[in-house]
């Protein structure tokens, strides 16, 4: 991706309005208008046969009549007559396009096919587009507003840090207008609608790039691309870019809404997680939190660590913040003794010296000096990450007074300042003061967004950190050449894998299997089954996947005679299910001895690609839907992460007695799978190896049988 | 509780503010210019030696001067003088007193002291008390605003059908301010402060008997007495009246700031839960949904049943209220046919004729009369009980008429109306419209928290349709006069009981155990055992609880020589454990054929009495904490809702082949259980019955051991 490539949409110096009028309501006309009132300094062409100039701007009858250079055409006209205008536009050379105009993919296959046709035109012409179907974009600081949404009807626009990104225009423009409410700034506004040429993954890179923006916020609702979102991800979180997604469809029918809004599936949301979490992308699960958090990562210090002292006004608010921490998985640390003997000498006699630090006692009676010196000496404590005031029923004067001590208090502390005021309007005076610029501290009217972004920070400073700890090292480097020799051809032909063919497989990629061999014969078997007692006989035929309902499988067998009945049975069996079967002979396996069963399995995404899902046997994964999952390539990290993050992770810590399992073979299995899964991404849609028996610790992990799904 | 008692206090006619001044900013002078602002009708003495008239108002050196009746002081003096002034308050016959000043029970053992002197003076002058520690109370219909609290700083005072509690004052007054921002109109305000007298549950009380009140809201911090608000709650459920209460308080940190708030141990979370839940309350998780719900219950219509319509401006803004609505188990069914055809024809051809209805095309042209026209259709869906408007970054004047052809639509229909209105202040022509009183519509800036509300609004109906169809009966009756008879004295002596005891009393209320006999001699065991094959020995003592750790437990013997070695053993063993053990001998129990092990438990909850547990044995209960609890005592209903609402409740069900369990049974023995744990109340702290055998569907269940733990 050639960022150079998006300057002339998104850092336009030139732009041409087709479809312009002098009259606000329209597309044209809206955007015509917002040009005007914002004061944008470029050159501007109006486009429109009917008249000689718009708004002082002189107007031409089409885009090959322009004298100079468009770096961008916005195209406020409808779709019957967007091909043609492209086709002008490429013509005269114009860079870039955005079109708002809907009624391409979204209506259906004759949409998507005009949609096609446009692109390929502007691909030709060496031209970027934005849209069709969406509302525009806007440049903050240079007032570049090719955007009709209505959040422009304010007087003015905020100009920050915050690039922002809407697959929704419509919730989009909401968005900025409630963001602005916020005192929130912005450098961008970007809805990419269609995505017919540049996606959101593309705009959130160029606003990595950009020197204005440090904040990337975005409403999701289908990545197309994993590999290349992963990327970007990665960019971000070495420049240190955070990157806010509000992921929506993430259940069945929000994924069916999606579906039909954006003519596109929509990925399962577990592996969205997953993705998120693995690249360092903070995922919000409200439009609130959208707007909150971003705030916070825009006005707040990232904190070093997740220990949080509240000074509160109510002890109801402290015991609320305390909740909603503790749900979150922040401390709150008592006071460090040194603080206590300080704080003791400002404060009178009975005031209880805990955290929270509870004001509701009220007897504090200094100016604001004494009080910027008494939230000093709490915010200073080193049990200390983050400071959050709380604050109750404090209005009017007094609430301006006590918000500029706290802003004094957070410029002094190199620390992460947050605040909750509870009540309504009647503390404006202290919103103001909070929300200025430079104030360093976040404000917030929920304790839970409030804690939510705390916890988001949190979460991004602390990946931050890993992520330099490994010295941008994010895969594992396993060599798998050999096993790649050994496997090739493996999975050519057409038929399906047998269980012994995949435990093969698995071998050339040292992950333990039972031990076992193919019987032709009744004679075989036994033999084979002399070294292993006792022993499973399963049928081996691909064409047979279930073996038992095939009644394929015999098992705990411990002498002779039992084997030979049980070949028998099986291939009479085999021959009853299935007479076309050709079946190979009879698997005898060793009965792997009792463990903790766990399945692991890879399952190909049509967006992230092949992932890797984790969890107990039985009941766990299949009642209580206990797993964990990634996209691939994992470390050692992640996949200890897997194990420890489902629920019944405790069973194999050792329970009530019981041994602990051999976690560290688990680990192996899992980057090994991860490797695996890699190299066979072409090739295979889905790899079950169910059950895993893990042994206690030291004695490793086995499968004990395993399932591949070619690609379909 | 005689209501008559609270009228003084809350409908007082005549008023005393004790430590009055002509000053605003100190309690009493704050409260006098309240009085003043909002017009107050009724007598005021303010009481200061210091003044001859405040604010036109006659002024008192003390109470006892007071020449007519008062009905309510308020006290804005120091800790220190409060008990003298409640006596010359008793001396002149005042009704009621709202204490506001702190230092009481909230300091410590010394300040408890004093607060229950001031109590038995009151009591003794038949006087009833708010507070001390305490903002005070509004009534918002006659302006007595007894009260000190910021939020009276407001220019006006909304007054409206909420009725609202709080146990923090800071808190509470925020709330007020909060929610009169959103228009919603108050009855009363009402802070117990540290609750001497009164409790919230009294205040309660007296708001559903409030002809003024429809809705209550509380902030809870400690319920002290669940007997009582159970009753509360079901006279309130008896007159529809919703109760949402903001619990704080829920993890041990939040309960530990609890404590040190209110001076009192906070309960057991997962109680209140179920509390809660069982008596119709509606508890919400946030600050802003106490505001949110609040609202939607002082606005909408209640809802009929789960299922959504939605009307939406943005697909965005459709694709996340239905994640939203699912997570919620809300339903959004589709359009019927009859509603397709008729939208159908006042639409465009391609518009996607869905639920939800995405307005995203902007190809209705219609006006006004058109837009209810259409809106009508679709709200009057037969498969539709509520509606929601979801509007993105529709603003000014067009949102002003968008919000009015919803509230007309909302007029005509009777069904349950919503909107979420995703900008910011751009659309406050519409939110004004939204909010004016008589629109039927509940305004949310938040999906969230609308379907939030709209979640607790379908839980109260069909807690009232339930509650009715019930025909008022909430307990089950099971006649245990014979059980009490027989087991009469049991739990007499100090000594703990033994299993085969504990059993024995379970065997009294027909609940199935283990056959089993206690052996005196090893010749005694051999006898039972031939009776009982395969057997179990365990040793039977009551100094002896941990009978594994005693090495007091031999399970699975099938022969004489093997009953006779392990009796022999375990006595051996249990003198070696506890030389001073009093052994009753050894009890000979037959071995439970297999089957799902439950746990069965009952817990004494210092607020809330006998509380019931149930979960799936084993590690779903020590691991995954996957239980449910009831306060007794129990429906049917409730038994089977306990089953059904674990995490694992799909194995009792039958999964992958098993058979189904015999919930049948285990409702039969958790109402058995409800009715025990009512009848030993006074007598015990807790019982296990661990682990319970359920057997396939048919087969009933087993208790295998049981614990009483007596009352300490």
């Amino acid at each position: 991706m050639n960022h150079t490539s998006l300057a002339p949409l998104l850092l336009p110096e030139s732009i041409a309005v087709v479809g312009a009028s002098p009259k606000f309501g329209g597309v044209g006309g809206t955007v015509m208008h917002y040009l005007k009132k914002f004061g944008y300094q470029g050159k501007v062409y109006p486009i429109n046969p009917k008249y000689g100039d718009i708004l002082g701007w002189e107007c031409f009858p089409s885009l090959v009549d322009i004298p100079g250079e468009v770096d961008c055409a916005l195209l406020g006209i409808p779709a019957k007559l967007i091909k043609k205008t492209i086709t002008d536009a490429c013509s005269n050379n114009v860079k870039s396009a955005i079109i708002t105009s809907s009624g391409f993919a979204e209506l259906g296959p004759d949409g998507k096919r005009l949609q096609q046709e446009i692109v390929d035109i502007a691909r030709e012409g060496d031209m970027r587009l934005c849209g069709p179907n969406c509302n525009g974009i806007v440049n903050f600081n240079s007032k570049a507003t090719l955007c009709f949404s209505k959040f422009l009807d304010a007087d003015q626009i905020n100009t920050g840090n915050v690039g922002f990104v809407s697959q929704s225009g419509a919730l989009g423009g909401a968005f900025v207008d409630r963001a602005q409410d916020r005192n929130l700034g912005f450098s961008y506004y970007i809805a990419p609608g269609n995505e017919s040429d540049l996606e959101v993954v593309d705009f959130i890179s160029f606003l990595i790039d950009d020197p204005n923006t440090s904040v990337i916020a975005a409403y999701v609702e289908q990545i197309r691309d994993g590999k290349k979102f992963a990327r970007v991800a990665r960019k971000a979180t070495e420049k240190g870019k955070p990157i806010i997604v509000f992921k929506v469809g993430v259940t069945q029918t929000g994924a069916k809404a999606a579906a039909s809004h954006t003519g596109a599936l929509a990925g399962d949301d577990l592996v969205y997680n997953a993705f998120f979490k693995q690249n360092g992308v903070i995922r919000v699960n409200t439009y609130d939190d959208l707007i909150e958090t971003t705030l916070a990562f825009s006005k707040s210090r990232l904190p070093r660590g997740n220990r949080v002292g509240i000074i509160s006004s109510s002890g109801g608010g402290a015991i609320d913040l305390s909740d909603k921490s503790e749900i979150c998985n922040l401390k709150i640390p008592p006071l460090t003794k040194k603080t206590k003997k300080e704080l003791g000498e400002l404060l009178p006699a009975f005031a209880n010296l805990d955290n929270p630090v509870d004001l509701t006692w009220g007897a504090f009676r200094g100016g604001p000096e004494e009080e910027i010196e008494m939230f000093k000496c709490i915010a200073q404590d080193d049990n200390f990450d983050v400071i959050i005031f709380m604050m109750s029923m404090v209005a009017g004067e007094r609430a301006r007074m006590r918000a500029g001590t706290m802003v004094d208090t957070a410029k002094a502390v190199d620390k992460s300042f947050f605040a909750w005021w509870a009540p309504g309007n009647l503390a404006q005076p202290a919103y103001e003061v909070l929300d200025a610029e430079g104030s360093c501290i976040s404000l917030f009217k929920s304790s839970e967004r409030c804690i939510t972004a705390i916890k988001a920070m949190v979460y991004y400073a602390k990946f931050q950190k890993q992520f330099k700890a490994r010295n941008n090292q994010t895969e594992l480097a396993i060599d798998t050449s050999i096993a790649r020799k050994q496997t090739a051809g493996l999975l050519g032909g057409k038929d399906a894998l047998t269980e012994f063919q995949s435990k093969s497989l698995l071998s050339c990629y040292d992950i333990p299997v039972s031990r076992e061999k193919v019987a032709r014969t009744e004679d075989q078997a036994v033999a084979y089954a002399k070294e292993l007692y006792p022993v499973a006989l399963k049928i081996s035929s691909s064409q047979i996947a279930h073996k038992t309902e095939a009644g394929g499988i015999f098992l705990n067998l411990t002498d002779e005679q039992q084997v030979r009945d049980a070949y028998n049975q099986i291939i009479a069996n085999a021959k009853n299910y299935n007479p076309d079967a050709q079946i190979d002979g009879v698997l005898v396996a060793e009965m792997v001895p009792d463990g903790t069963e766990i399945i692991v399995g890879l399952k190909k995404d049509p967006a992230f690609g092949m992932t890797l899902v984790f969890g107990l046997g039985g009941i766990f994964v299949e009642v209580l839907k206990d797993v964990s999952l990634r996209t691939l390539p994992i470390t050692r990290e992640d996949a200890f992460d897997m194990i420890s993050e489902i629920r019944s992770y405790d069973l194999l810590k050792g329970v009530r007695g019981s041994n602990k399992a051999d976690i560290d073979a688990i680990v192996d299995l899992l980057v090994k799978m991860s490797a695996l899964g890699i190299d066979f991404q072409d090739d295979i849609d889905a790899i079950d190896l169910n059950p895993v028996i893990v042994f206690d610790e030291g004695k490793g992990v086995k499968v004990v049988d395993a399932l591949f799904i070619k690609k379909a």
